[in-house]
């Protein structure tokens, strides 16, 4: 079975007003995932802030939502760092806990071609003996990930998987078809909220969409009525996916991390999800406009 | 009826092998384009690298391609200049010229800002009597084109669509959302040659793919199925598609302008459709090797 | 005597508050500049607005201020066009009408490779007979100019000069060094308005300050005390220009050109040198308050 | 005295080909620095491949360079990491093993806006109380720093200083007079190897290259130069200099990472200050003839 087949979620971490982690909250978090019938489970994700949390509380984060999922669905985990070795230390502690797969970007902050950043997933992978998952995000630094390497570290057995959140839709269905041609080694998925009804028409296996910790049965069900073939349905849920979506959009003039992963915590915290909308410092609050401007937004699309 | 519904290539300009313009050929490339069911027709776009054609070459295109097409479907014509006067007088001569639609840019070596750039889209709409769509194309230089600016220059009657070439399919459905919420305005285009079926999926009116000098009829298929709500069959035609889009990598360390038009028209050059490759100076010729790796594709997918 | 030698301000193109060239007002700028010793005119540049000038009105200006100077200093003209045959176009026009040399970007809109750049020069200086300067400004589109290239480019007497406004000081002395191993077959200029005695110190033949149309006699004794090698007496009255430079940042929240070159216009209005600070369309005017902040800070330095 | 007063190489680290750490060539290499009278030592940056050490690492070579100095001159600590508190535990491991001043850049991988990132540096302020220094490096992901946070948080006593390897000399001048104007809160050093001599001119305290580690003497004589005010020396040192920089270009098509500081590390071992010139995995190593080519560079400026 894929790795990464179906809806899985990138889970928020929940903070208490006074900034240290609350746990409840995750617990709650957690649950209300698995209501809603997703197929797995990613932390410390960008969702999931995890450049602003010290390895301590990654960890934390970590043990307590395997100890919640207790085997349910797998947990996947993400591990930046800057480089290899480094990375290799968080994932060698993410394994010791739990983890299912870990989630791993390109190097961050050294200036790399790409034969070393292929070697760099051989080093992650070589300090493992759970599947590695290579993470595409070069709006936050790292190098964007070329197709032909992802397949030949896919054929290698160094990488289990994609999870692309580049925004170059073009390049996923190439990988698409590429993996398809090598024989399908990788497990794809798309990080693109709004278009996973498109990606999944073009062969993702499946999506990790930050909105899905708002309505995780939302996406369930456009990802189920894709699997039956039916389109139409697909992008009916998608289209009403996207009207929550515009959540996203209420915070202007925010920083990138400031934005969209506010208005998630504070539609989740609208739901009950979580108890508070805190941001870790130094990202800014949004305000109580914003908020309310969010709260109307999920209260349109019949959430509330 | 939208403006841009349907397939609509971006002409490929042929040229001897002196350097001027083959109008020979380019009646051919029109009588097959028509022949495989194309929609309407776009000259002096970037597959037609209009940006190397004087003002009169400019002219004898378009002038060549209206009196060939005589009205079987629309002509809609590229006219990018600096800035909003500059593009004016070049619309002012295609519209005299039997343009049905002008193809315009944000303004290129200018810096503007967001306000800057409607305005000089209203500019351009004051001087011509025909439809202006927009054209997106960061990628060249111009400003990305907000969705809320497009969606008002629609709702004013200053756009009447929007050629997205900017790679961004977040941004495109966010558009095509909009767009549908404000009550269509626009007619709303991809240049994304691969993901068409995907973007169909989410409501796009048409698709601009250079790849559709070669295989129209495919394009056209693919957009049929699409129309009948016949997913699978869409995805399927686009999947073929692909493997042929595949010769657009084989040119390897090109430039920007020499690789995918250059083996767009090595391929339309080996089904006879066009005498020669020859592509406008500086811009550098394909080597054999790459014209027979190309060739060899065309004929694997069974064009040849 | 190198092309580029001095201080060669980049004129502000003055309009009529209906839109329409002010030519007195230009008239009136050439003698202010001239009467502030400057070495050399470079009209239709950045500065000059090009971009929003259509041909006709560009070559209103180049035959004006040619007029108008008289042969007391070269006159060099900016001939921005999307490519190299529409370039020779604009520059055979400018050598028609006693442009003393023509500066030339690399192409726009195009996405070209280096050795098609280099092609681009070739084909430009083949179609006229005065020097071509060749134009780094890769902020408004163009590539960036490869160091090698250029003076490579030199030794062949494609191009005589290098206009640097890359910002990219590094490779400007980079490029002082490998054009003096190379027997200096170029004449190197920055347009670095508040570091012109810096670049002079590392072997800078000249400057092309947009802010010299203001106090052309101020960067004038910078050049002297370096040429005279009193680089304190340089430092010293570049750090008096570069607190007339602050007027550049009074605009807030403003598009590229609308701030730096309307605060310019603002202060040669507030010194009677141009009758209007008018912008050509669609840039946006500055607000009163910030004319006002201008002004001010114009009297602080004592030119008022 | 500014703490980052005259010439400050930022080291290398040298490695055993088996990829541990060399700290007899690490005090070599301090003494070779100290021998030719550097003003500071600068440990950790991006020259000492900092990013692919792990914490253990990093202590290691701090407590070695700290003891070898013995206090000659002050030792500053580089700590990069993803956010405020994950920089804070570098700090603090830093200061408690004798680092003079902490070298700190804005997040990473994060996306914060102006005011986060200024708070980011109040974090990590808070939690040592040695001097912190701003590190300006957008080429490796944070963000650019601002002018005016720069100086506003000089003002607060948050920052002391600010090393500038931003390659944006404008923006540097004008952080000079700016700090210059507000009381000189700030000591402003560049790493622009080959313009010393110029920012020297226009105001700046010193200089952290790289280069240094090859030819320290060579920049302390540029620096005394231009600190008596013998601009035309310090221009023929810094000419001497950058021929001997070519090294740097030798290495063609390499990463970031592998070519400049793979030049410097094959010139020290050259020199016999360190014993071998390998590069931390996965960076790829320079081949023989590039080390060759570096060699007779080293060898034709005189150093050996």
């Amino acid at each position: 079975m894929s790795i990464l087949r179906g809806i899985i979620p990138p889970l928020l971490t929940p903070f208490h007003p006074d900034g240290s982690l609350d746990l409840d909250s995750l617990d709650r978090l957690v649950e209300h995932l698995l209501a809603g019938g997703v197929h797995g489970l990613f932390v410390l994700g960008s969702s999931g802030q995890v450049a602003y949390l010290t390895d301590a509380e990654r960890d934390t984060v970590v043990e307590r939502v395997v100890a919640t999922t207790a085997g349910r669905v797998p947990v996947v985990v993400g591990t930046p760092d800057l480089t290899a070795r480094r990375i290799a230390e968080q994932a060698r502690r993410a394994e010791a806990l739990g983890a299912a797969a870990v989630v791993v970007t390109a190097p961050l902050y050294a200036l790399n071609n790409a034969a070393e950043i292929a070697e760099h997933f051989r080093i992650v992978a070589a300090s493992v003996s759970i599947p590695v998952i290579a993470y595409d995000v070069p709006v936050r630094g790292p190098a964007k990930l070329a197709r032909d390497m992802l397949v030949q570290l896919g054929r290698e057995g160094v990488i289990a998987g994609v999870k692309d959140s580049s925004g170059d839709d073009v390049g996923f269905r190439r990988l698409v078809d590429a993996n398809r041609a090598a024989g399908s080694p990788l497990s794809v998925s798309t990080g693109h909220e709004v278009v996973c009804d498109g990606m999944l028409l073009l062969g993702a296996d499946g999506c990790v969409p930050g909105l899905a910790n708002v309505d995780p049965a939302g996406y369930v069900r456009m990802f189920n009525a894709a699997e039956r073939g039916d389109w139409d349905a697909a992008r009916t849920e998608q289209d009403r996916i996207n009207r929550l979506f515009e959540i996203a959009f209420v915070p202007q003039g925010r920083s990138g991390d400031a934005g969209g992963i506010g208005a998630f915590k504070a539609a989740c915290a609208a739901l009950g999800v979580i108890t508070s909308a805190t941001m870790p410092a130094p990202i800014e609050a949004l305000s109580d406009d914003e908020v309310a401007g969010i709260v109307a937004i999920v209260r349109e699309v019949g959430l509330i």
